[in-house]
């Protein structure tokens, strides 16, 4: 007898995660390059991000958030808690810059963390090894990189839904019909 | 004075529409080619969709639902009710197929598909003909394409989405910071 093999939740691993963080700067890419500006300059309203918000975002992260909390944890442990990031970052950053360089920019350092990553050869103990996050406490290397992998599909996510809710009044009765739209989710 | 523009809304453009929906294949592609299987087979549970469910999915909407669709409005109005669309077709049309060789189908099917409409040069008067939607009821041209370019967007979100929760219980703490672990949308 086979039990069914639980389909909702996997296991960390190191190569899976990089597969998965390696194709963000390629779906961002695919998605977003050449669109007219309007559509990369939409937002949910209020201080909700664009497109263009989101991809100065990721910036930034690759820049002090994701490897350097990761050195910060093989090198120092809980001993040193993690700066915090600033989520507001690329409103200054970004400005006066094409999505197109962003684009290029995110592609380049994302490689290049990719590259920093698994040169550590990272083991199950060293996953296991403790860092102190500023507001949620405690917590493992094994869940900052889980985290980096979610966070990238969790702007995927915002920027599909971004840009279908142009389109909110546009699709008429079918509004019905598209969860990205009505608001509920899956 | 100038108004400062809503950035929540776009009007339908067809270039705008032809635009997002030439970026679907390229963006699914880039996401999901390669990736281990247990990746691609990932759902939420019970009966929802693995990447690998919606792409076919996708393939069934290329060929009996959005540019069928057109043609009954073009050629019949209201007079020709569309087809049912089968939702479930995807489980046994892509039995036994791979997902290189779905991506691959949607791809030439969705060039197809926008080759076909770029050839009708419709005009705003073209966009606002009428069908009659099995369900919905009236709707119009415009309303059937814009819902072309969300439903793309909508499942990109879902595949997203999918694979994020794979790991919900990884992320440890950040799970709270995490919108597309934690469900509520942004």
């Amino acid at each position: 007898m086979t039990t069914q093999p639980d389909r909702t939740r996997r296991p960390f691993v190191i190569e899976d995660a990089i597969a998965l963080l390696s194709r963000t700067p390629s779906t961002l890419d695919a998605l977003l390059r050449g669109l007219p500006d309007d559509w990369i300059a939409a937002t949910e309203g209020g201080d909700t991000w664009s497109p263009f918000d989101v991809i100065g975002h990721l910036i930034h992260g690759e820049r002090t958030d994701w490897m350097p909390r990761a050195k910060i944890i093989l090198e120092h442990g809980e001993a040193k808690p993690f700066e915090k990031f600033d989520r507001l970052a690329q409103f200054a950053a970004s400005e006066g810059r094409t999505l197109a360089s962003l684009l290029d920019e995110f592609a380049a350092l994302r490689q290049g963390n990719l590259r920093a990553l698994e040169s550590l050869h990272l083991t199950d103990a060293d996953l296991g090894r403790r860092g102190r996050h500023p507001a949620l406490g405690d917590v493992t290397l094994r869940q900052l990189l889980a985290t980096w992998v979610a966070h990238d599909l969790d702007h995927v996510m915002q920027v599909s839904r971004v840009l279908a809710r142009q389109y909110s009044e546009e699709v008429g009765p079918w509004r019905a019909y598209l969860r990205i739209i009505s608001g509920t989710q899956g």
